[in-house]
């Protein structure tokens, strides 16, 4: 049917394997010092000019001939000359013959216009910068292989170096294949697949110092791919193939570069990122055949593009600051590939503390979350929760610092809040994990977050979160703090087509419920709404069908896999779905004393209880902020 | 005569006087999400579309239903005819109706054409990406004031996000004024002072997420530059104006400031970059009146330009990594003014040394050779040699891990070799501190530094360097290895007008010798030439004038404030000066141990005996690379 199985090629062996095949030899290109920021100097540039070029005076004064001022003494005030004795000097004036030292003005003592008196000898050459002070004529100014900065340009200039070789930057085409995707478009059909990935890539290309050439889409077609390719290998250094890399029907990447030159390695052992295939064309030029998958597109460009471009530039490649980090869950990994673990950090108690992001190889946005990333090697079968680990960081340590590290319920108003701080602050951000209320609030009994959303009902006193803070939260110094009130209902297909309105609806033949997932509040609603009329979990088609948070609840409502599910009515609202209300409930903050008190703490309060917020969460429907920001409980911890 | 002081206002109170000024209201404007790379988020911005926005196939396999699978088993194999039963879809295919499950190929047994067998059931939903997977139509994809990076933009046109509102990029004006400055040019007048800030600071602008606007050179005339700065203010958001921001005679920033607004800080307690103007125009945009040194110049924009332009971007202005460092030398600071000093960093021994480089304000090589900056506080003193310092990092610590610190004689063939180690391994750097024979010595008997430069000459043996290592490092391990044999000799002016010859033409009337600094192998050699001959330092006028390298020391002679001096062949060719050689001396290379066995001291070691370097040094002339790279001797110490 189809040839199924790839290589298993240690990512380390396939770097050096490939990268070892390209001595590139760079051309060299001249260009005007003032447009080369950035650019890599192609052999070490020396000053043509001194600087400065003539004898300058450093201060604003006079210019003197220090032998004549030996006499001036404070009991001996001196008294010198216009024209004769001294010259008026700014700084940066030439000093003019036969002066060899300048007198600052704050010691000068004027007596009419053309007469100063000093009461101190000057030495010679004082307060003159020399010819070639700064940087004297055959000085290297800057080795080979230096990346130019701003400082740099201006040293060049100075020393008239007007224009400088350089490395030419190195050309990447970039082929999108592929029947289904298309150029960017909100006319979707089902099947078609938003093209983006060539727009990373050339942001990649621009980044590290390249030139993309973006070649458009190609469908899944041998010849064609093949004669795109043969066209960029013309024009091009290196020629990234994207998507078709892996062994499937129309996989045809492999063979269009055996075709084209020899494939070096097809497939690394790496999760994700394995479908990678990596050439050298007749003309012995790179290919790199990346995958499909958006993170695996991602790594594998970070594994081969990027040092190789930089070889091609006589760069070292960069390498990313690493931490040692402690889990806040457990990771688990099978042995036969190295692993490449998404994470989100934040500093909670003094303690860099990580937690695994989706390790799906095609959520994007576990990219765009991601603080870091964690390698786990081959043989390794992953990590417990507490242990500690080293993590390479994919955000400044400065702006993980300053991470306000959120846990616990999802609602869309975490988005509002997010962006309300960065707009109050934008030193600090919110990192929220959506893990539910009870994990948010145990993760911030184990010290792993700053802040828990919750909404849990004690079914016994219908009061909110209270009983759950005196239980497991009863050595942890914590505030509680009300967020806002929202309604829950039931969530169904716009025109409500099953005619769902009551809970018993939910048991008749035909209706698939949809779940969230065990310790989230909107189940222990549910449950509760269950017991109220003597149902049970048996009842309900799909109870143990389980989503993680409202939106994507309702996306799986609204994709007609599920006819109803309990959840908030902005998810309804924004996915354009019905909602039919069934309760309100309190939705509450509960964030350690420490944090509270902090700057990060008292910001979050200061946000929360804006006007603004407050008004742009009720404007989303569905919210009551008429307690928000409500100090509704402090705990008293004996011994802290 | 002149107004003569300026305020004495501490930094950090001027940056706050002046950025609490300016709540800018940046515009807004939209472009597409394919060139919004490193642009800055006006909005948070949510999904139009989820993505998959369809059920996807998460693998190359057969979609099938999950429920007519259950009975499949090892000792039972269920057999599943196409278009009934299943359909072949690849990874990101669309699930054709009624299928809710993918089984992958691998797991699939080929019958015939039509029929497949599977030895074990599919659970509903197994291998498909439902909709929404990635992105929720809805969700937030990234925050208010959030740089796009490529992952960003690719979730973004994920989402259906094609065009991103994005905070207009800041328009800032750069005015350079003074009569005596002139664009970029080799004919060069003397008192013409190249421009060069302004590219600088263009460049920073850019690097700051801006667009620079250059205005051109205006001369020192108060009207002009009101007439360019009133100009500036109408098109540019921020006006930089350069040099004229002291208060000489025609410094007339302040004064233009004061005549289209107000004046906020003319003068920071600081040193360099003390005469900044922060002014407040009449259309309420803020002017930097930036020093006209370079150091000060890039200072006062690190100090006010780059807070400026990231409060106008909303983004936190990025902060240096901060490094604990060990003085290498004492570091002097008058109390009233915070000192800012530049200092290369190396690694040595696992501890960072810092070594200050010029103080200088006027001296850019000061910023290009910098590795790290040093602030002291007003009220202090200053540091003690071996003292431990907090310093800010201009690389990074990855670059200075790999830097071979080099501290000794000057010769220009340093330059050479540093660029010889870039081209050979571009992830190590060279850095050198030219501070003399004895003093490169001292400074491998402290651990400063991994190499030592040096040609002392033994008067009692006529022996090199040797006596010196048994003096100075009996207790450390080293390694003594041959760099070159060079001439030295006579730098006089071209034609030599002085007919000078021998030793005994220095102490003819008239003529001014120009000597190096103490511990300075070829101040040795010289008072070694002088006793030789009977003569005293007493005989030459000059022999005080020190100087620190054989370039300055040339280009002392070529400026014209002496007439001779010793030095290396090699110094007087680059600047066009007439030789009279005196001696050949070897120049060799002391090495600690440690650094002689790792991989540093191995890619030394290799690139002096290539070939390559030794024709290249060969070809300046003055040199001989008979015995480069021979060990000449390794010191036994016990107990090491």
């Amino acid at each position: 049917m189809r040839k199924i199985y790839l290589e298993d090629t240690p990512l380390h062996e396939a770097q050096v394997k490939f990268l070892q095949l390209f001595d590139l030899k760079p051309n060299v290109e001249m260009v005007p010092t003032t447009e080369s920021l950035g650019r890599v100097t192609a052999q070490a540039i020396f000053a043509n000019v001194s600087m400065p070029h003539f004898h300058a005076s450093a201060m604003d004064g006079i210019a003197v001939k220090a032998e004549k001022t030996y006499s001036a003494h404070e009991t001996n005030p001196l008294r010198l000359k216009l024209h004769v004795d001294y010259e008026v000097v700014d700084t940066g004036d030439p000093i003019p013959e036969p002066f060899n030292a300048v007198i600052m003005v704050e010691y000068l003592h004027q007596i009419d216009e053309e007469t100063v008196e000093i009461i101190e000898p000057a030495s010679p050459w004082k307060h003159i910068r020399q010819i070639g002070e700064d940087i004297v004529a055959g000085e290297m100014i800057l080795p080979i292989y230096h990346k130019i900065r701003p400082v740099d340009q201006g040293a060049l200039l100075a020393g008239g170096v007007l224009e400088v070789p350089v490395i030419a930057m190195p050309k990447v085409a970039i082929i999108p294949t592929g029947t289904e995707i298309v150029e960017p478009t909100l006319n979707l059909k089902p099947g078609d697949i938003i093209e983006f990935n060539g727009t990373v890539f050339a942001s990649y290309v621009k980044e590290w110092g390249g030139k993309p050439i973006y070649k458009g889409i190609v469908i899944d077609d041998f010849n064609l791919i093949q004669q795109k390719v043969k066209e960029a290998l013309e024009e091009a250094d290196i020629v990234l193939m994207n998507a078709g890399s892996s062994a499937g029907r129309e996989d045809f990447t492999s063979s269009v570069i055996a075709s084209l030159g020899e494939v070096i390695v097809h497939g690394v052992a790496t999760r994700p990122g394995k479908p990678v295939v990596l050439g050298k064309a007749y003309n012995g030029k790179p290919i790199i055949g990346v995958p499909g998958y958006p993170v695996s597109a991602y790594l594998a460009l970070d594994w081969f593009l990027k040092p190789l471009m930089h070889q091609f530039l006589g760069l070292a490649s960069p390498e990313r600051r690493k931490i040692k980090v402690k889990l806040g869950r457990r990771i688990v990994s099978k042995m036969g590939a190295e692993d490449f673990i998404r994470l989100t950090l934040g500093k909670v108690n003094e303690q860099y503390v990580a937690n695994p992001l989706s390790r799906s190889a095609g959520v994007t946005m576990s990219l765009v979350r991601a603080d870091g990333l964690l390698r786990i090697p081959i043989q390794s079968q992953g990590y417990e929760q507490g242990e500690e680990v080293e993590v390479e960081l994919y955000r400044s340590l400065e702006q993980i610092d300053r991470t306000i590290v959120f846990a616990g319920s999802h609602d869309l108003i975490l988005d509002l809040l997010a962006s309300a701080i960065r707009k109050q602050d934008s030193s600090y951000s919110l990192s929220s994990a959506h893990i539910g209320s009870l994990a948010g609030i145990l993760a911030i009994r184990k010290g792993e977050n700053h802040v828990a959303g919750t909404h849990l009902l004690d079914e016994k006193t219908g009061e909110y979160n209270l009983s759950y803070i005196e239980q497991y939260l009863s050595n942890t110094p914590v505030v509680l703090i009300n967020l806002v009130y929202r309604q829950q209902g039931w969530i169904v297909q716009k025109g409500n087509p099953k005619q769902i309105q009551t809970i018993e609806d939910l048991t008749k033949e035909g209706i698939r419920y949809i779940n969230r997932q065990r310790g989230a509040g909107t189940r222990i609603l549910f449950d509760y709404l269950l017991k109220q009329v003597n149902l049970s979990p048996d009842d309900i088609y799909g109870y143990t069908r389980e989503d993680f948070s409202h939106l994507s609840l309702a996306a799986a409502i609204k994709g007609g896999n599920a006819d109803v599910g309990l959840g908030i009515y902005s998810a309804a609202k924004v996915l354009d779905l019905d909602f039919i209300p069934v309760a309100e409930e309190r939705y509450d903050l509960i964030m350690t004393k420490e944090f509270y008190q902090s700057e990060a703490g008292q910001l979050l309060i200061q946000v929360i209880t804006s006007d603004e917020f407050k008004s742009e969460v009720e404007s989303m429907g569905g919210y009551s902020c008429r307690d928000t920001g409500k100090i509704l409980y402090k705990n008293e911890v004996t011994g802290k």
